[in-house]
Order: C-alpha cells, then structure tokens, then sequence
C-alpha cells in the first residue's frame, strides 16, 4: 500500500473561510475547494481564464454565473466552462465543496 | 435561469449496476460514476489509454491500482494518473461514486 499520490494533494488555506487542494498530471489539474462562509448575498467578481474547465458539485448549493447565463447547482451537479468566457459563483449554503478541473494547468496554483 | 449545460449531462445505464453521466469541453471530460454493486472481491481487469486522468472519490470506498502500486481511497481523495498507465479499481463498499476527468476528450463515451 503506498499513499505517494494521495499525500500529494497541495493543501492551501486560501483565506480563513476557503481551503484548496490540487492533484495533477503534466495536463491536467484538479481542485478541490472547501467554502465556509456561506451563504452569499452577491457573487465573486467575474474571472476569466484561456483553460478549459468543468465544476463537479459534491456539497451544498450555489448559482453559477457563465457571461450572462446563470444555473442553480446541487449535489451532484456538473458544469462546463470553455476557456475565455468570464464566470463566478455565489454561494446558497452555509458549507459548498466544488470540484474544479482545468486543462492545460493552472500554473499559479503551484 | 438556464439548464441547459446541466441538462447536456449524457446518462448511460452502462450496466444494471453502473451509469455514468458526462460533461466536457472541447478538451476536457468529466464523468459521475455510480456502481451499486459492491464490494467486490476482485479488481476489474486493468485498462491503460493515452488520456491523462485525475479522479475524485465522492462517495464510498474503493482499492485503486496503478501498474504495481495500491492506493485505499475515502470520500474526498483524489488520484492522479498520467496517460499509458495501467490502471483499474475494487469497490470496498456497497455503493460508490467516482468523479473521473481526462484529457482530452475520451471519445468512445460522446
């Protein structure tokens, strides 16, 4: 039993309400976030970035904001995101862990 | 309010007791794997391809083997596993869902 790659998650508190971990190949990178400040009254500012990403929703709820469109997400939900269209998210529940995948990397997440 | 990326989930009963559901980019894939049928004795046979993968364990338990490597993975672990290695899982509980994604597109499941 060998737990090399599991152990290579890169735990990041992001601020004293968020944490993030990340596992990845050369190609591709995954995110798990932990929120804990929620719910929010407005979203995030938009963001923007040229990296394909698709979100996996595992606990809680949030709208999701891709340009002008909106979509209610719950457990379970996914959502692609092509690269370059700005997006952000608020969140409905006081707890939300999403999962967020990119290619190529996200290289400022390591 | 818009669906409708949600909705593009593709659901396929891949066997009584596995589905999957897909989201992707152009470059991008994401698939929800629900097994039912657990645990198992065995692994299921090993497979490899080109696509680079990241895995999320959501829910469950499972034994996931990389070439001669073991890895016990819970609720919340990730993987990683570069292209051309073989790989395959046990299931260790009854139910498990598995987040997979890749690059690029596995297109044998569109």
């Amino acid at each position: 039993m060998n737990h090399n790659r599991i152990a290579d998650n890169q735990f990041v508190q992001v601020t004293p309400f968020k944490t993030r971990r990340i596992v990845h190949t050369d190609k591709l990178m995954m995110a798990v976030w932990d929120f804990s400040d929620g719910p929010w009254s407005t979203p995030e500012p938009y963001h923007s970035h040229p990296h394909d990403q698709v979100v996996y929703l595992s606990e809680g709820g949030v709208d999701f904001f891709i340009e002008d469109e909106s979509f209610r997400l719950g457990p379970g939900d996914m959502i692609a995101v092509p690269g370059n269209r700005p997006h952000t998210i608020r969140l409905l529940t006081p707890t939300v862990r999403l999962i967020d995948t990119w290619t190529p990397l996200r290289e400022e997440f390591l």
